[in-house]
């Protein structure tokens, strides 16, 4: 099983920014630990800032994953532009948040992603993105 | 582990009720077969139509379970006292929906008892409750 | 034919409780005389002022009456679950009003029952309730 | 003079429960020190979970009581059924609350209650029901 | 005795528009057959696409009928000024709406009418007039 | 001097709908009087319960007189349409309401006819009529 | 083919009302160049003020004509009755607007009429008449 | 005539995704057909999921092109950045989306787009793509 | 002291695009007038349309630069992916627009990046660069 | 007859102030020529930029005048103080506004004092005092 | 103990304004009789129309009294700044009403005074400021 | 060069009023030093908690001063009044706050005063005044 893990603007600095919401670990190294943890999956992970570039990797991985694990971290709140690239791809796709999104700012607390996603995962910190993987390969087993 | 798994109002109709909504299988047959996927957890089930039933349980539970998986159904949208109920117990709860209540009316997509639940699990029929029970033992076992 | 009157809260105070907004006579005395002009039909007339227990009600009378005559007094207002229990089962329920809910506060303006109700009689007084019986009597008749 | 104190959902857990929000004292040893403080005073406490409840002991203390101190909890803010019957009877009713609601989440800023009840008592803790109390007998004794 | 029904704009066109909302009989069959049904009452029907013609209609049923049974169509939703003509007419004024409105757009669930006309009847078909008839008439024979 | 007063929908009842609001006298014998007290003055009345047509003779009017009092009633608060034509023509256009709509139902409290209007007369009773005689009588004999 | 165009309230003032919006032609000599410039296009030109003659158009067109080119002026903003004739008919209506509505009033910003509308063409000036015929053409001639 | 049609994010996947809302053909097909249809307008496509990418484009297209053809898909409803760009140049932008955005979520009903381009199509399925083309020609022809 | 001045979405046109706005000075004239006014502080210019770009730059100024000077443009009111960037990063942000927002379209007055910048200046032309440039050269002196 | 006119906050600029809002001429001009045209009227002028100084005014007029013209100027749309003052005495007050007040910004639409005052007068320019001062004499010599 | 009671506008017309509402005694009886009453309390009794006074006073009461009586009138729904005032000083301040503020229009149902108070009696009449006194002294005793 | 800085209500405070938001120094000692500063600056200080007396402030300054500094404390958010005066004066006036108010109650985040100041300062404490001070100096120098 193929799995895309795409996060979305400034998660890259998570471990470093504002650790009292997004704690001390960075992705350089949950991700290895999270591959060795599932040798199974082919894990691939990337980031980027650009709500474009989001859109792209969603699309591409269409056609090569067998799902993806989506943190669009400010765009999750403002972007019809994902949700509409989540909703015409066939694969599917878990909406994951570090921080639960409903205990902060009043514009957090909805997403555009929600409705078009397969299933989401909110406040659990970085095991979030575990049982994201936990979640899909369940589906495949039972597909 | 002993988990309950406490549902609201008109969830005893499952099975009968809007089934293109709902699905076909009742809790009267669905609780027995997830109980005997799960031999060392201790399932416990309860139902009921009362907002206050279910505050009530849900006290209760913090004396005796380890979790619980809670179906508010309707109250889900308007009852603040569950919400209350939830955050004054010490016990995890995690919050179920059998359809996916982002793509019904509006009024059924916000909830009160997302912020206080620690996990959600949103569109995925009846297996909401057993990757419920799965997200608690893996809790359990990480704790 | 059988049919239920289910008055929710509050109203069995009707007669003794703000006579100017719903007259003066009692549910202890219509019953009965309702019953008397109405031989041929079977009237189960039952209140309570616990939203669970309406909804309870409701689910009884699909396996047992032919129609609902309910007033869900201040739930009316604030009530997605019985909402969700007239819309889940199959007999018509008809929503009746004593005072014209229209003309009093802007909170008493919107049903969340009226979109599942088969009928909506509001500002009749007490005879909304004899309408409803009609109207359920006809009704089955032209089935 | 007989006053009840009808306290709704989760109030029964006060002492326990998130203790910077309501205090450390509990409603089991509260009760007692305040009947002995008011020897003429003839005090009943129940507490319920049920809205329902709520309403039929307000309907009940009509019959039996002087007055009545409610603190609703969560209902306060949703329940169009307990205003109805705060509304209904005839002895005077106490609107109580422990914690300043203006100071929490906006969806507690607005009672259903305030604008039937007699007096209406904020933030003042447990006090606030001897303040309640005191309120009731001074305005007997004024009567 | 004398009824109006009084039809708003685009109901000529009923049985031919959209039958899946307005079913298939049009009013040029149903109002006859209904005379038929009705010997006793003098059923006068109209249709107008005009606000204004409404208005006057209303006016002059004040003079001539016993009653009015109205079906505004779109503006229902819009029309302060029909509204006023009803508050201001002394007979009584059924609306019928053929369609269900509390299950269309938003725009369809607020009517300016409901709070002055004296009974309301929406999403029966046709035989909501039959209905209306049926009213107005129980209501002159007990006045 | 010549001055159209244009009435709209249920002005023609006045004197006799809901006194309590709109006083006991009518047009029919206001209008003489006041047309006696203003000798110089060409006073022509017409009223009509259609929205189209005000705004024929508010085009009229344009062609014809040198000014117009204009009560649009319940269009008031509905009509672009309305103000669109005042604004498009090039006479004043003094708007009139009987009863002080400020103190009406909330619908009453915008009117679309103020931005376009050159002066605005409310809740003078039938004499607001005269005063807006005045107004544009003084306004003519200033210009 | 056989073209209806339909102008509704205070366009019959195009040219000589609000220049700077409008601009200063009239429809007076627009119709007769558009009819010479599309000789085999049969142009039938018609305007009102009355919202109710507007839909009785409407009807009659969907008898005789092969589409619509409507400007419904302000009834645009407030005519759900309008809106429902043009879906309730079957040849396609034009949706057209002289000024761009986008950068007026933000009450204009709101059409009841295009999403049952099959084109909208706004701000193009009288020209975008002649661009709903040209489309109606081409739209036959693709058929 | 030079001519830039600019397609935002998904619209690379027009023929696969949704074809219930978006139709079955490509504009890997579409678009050479279309500029074999117009041989004298020099048509380049592209299409982008960057919404920055978009907006530089629109720059270039001002020093190159004669005038734009710009679906901007979900940034449609969200960009004022783009609506920017669109102001900032001096050719002729056209906005059109292939299905009736109106008819669908209301997040989609409100474009930032339409007050600065100087056309819009909306629901014309591909065609609406042609429609500019002739519309920038024609404008042109007319210049 | 080494500052980075980053431009959003459009402002490359500055000068040329909407004067009346905007001004007449380009960047490319200003920004090398401003290094040479302020010797000792190293000026960084970069421009780009793309969100993610913009987001990019703030996580690098973080490790190079004493201080951002910021003119999101558009994205100043849709972003708060760009608001969670200023917020990630340690640096000083300084918000600066050019034209006084606050008299601008409605959907200008709000921007997600005031509560996170340091310091905002606001409709001071070109000139608003400068003061940044002060304000945070006064800062570091003072800290 | 004695009439007090008062003025509120920055109405002391008038005629300095935004003269293509206010006008060239100032009160101290204004008045005494008022005055000299009612010589049977005693007109006393006052102004002041406190709100505490409105209302100990209106207070004192209710002592000593017979009528006040009031031109609250911002304090109009925001003070509850002054229209509970306008409510509280017994002489009628005609409140006035030199700009129309309709046609500004949005937050001018609005009066809290148009409710209790017995008439208003907007947008006439300075004349509104005078038309102010005649209604007053008027409504005296009716009464 | 000294305790200032602080009334704000309109309220020295107490017992002549609007008896329906504010009953018919006078302060200038009322507090004579209440210092009476409480002989060990230093009463002292101001009021003012103008809010800034009313925020100096509050300023001066830090320094010499107890605590505070506040009704602050109308500005009770409008003015942040007295808010910040009672928020800035030491002593406990208690809000009183009069009337019922939640029985009267909804533009005095929130209170910008509430949260920051210490205690707040509404609708009691003149017999509210008795009670406040003897809160404050019952705060003190206890303390 | 002469500057007033005007201080609104309970700024007065500072120093003693609550630290964590205004700091711990006070105007007291703060203006003298920041008068030694700028030694060729005659800067006049005032506070008042009166709106009116701000405006007079306000409108003296306009003949006398240079330029304003002006922190309108709770006033900020509720007075068209004084925006008024701002826009109706010739000097420049520089909105500052001490707190940063875009991270405080939502009814703090929006300034009637920033649309007509020549600049705002926001969130840096005392400092702010002396970037105001800086900021008028700079202006003229520049002019």
């Amino acid at each position: 099983m193929t799995i895309w893990i795409i996060n979305g603007p400034n998660l890259n600095l998570t471990g470093k920014r504002e650790p009292s919401i997004y704690g001390n670990e960075s992705f350089e190294t949950y991700i290895p630990a999270l591959q060795s943890r599932y040798p199974h999956t082919k894990i691939a992970y990337m980031q980027s800032n650009h709500e474009g570039q989001l859109i792209d990797w969603l699309q591409e991985a269409d056609e090569i994953a067998d799902g993806v694990v989506l943190n669009a971290g400010g765009y999750t709140h403002t972007s019809i532009a994902i949700a509409d690239a989540i909703a015409a791809i066939n694969i599917p796709v878990v909406e994951v948040h570090i921080s639960n999104i409903y205990q902060r700012e009043s514009f957090r607390h909805h997403s555009y992603l929600s409705s078009v996603c397969k299933h989401t995962i909110i406040g659990h910190g970085l095991a979030g993105y575990e049982e994201a993987i936990q979640w899909l390969n369940n589906k495949q087993t039972m597909a």
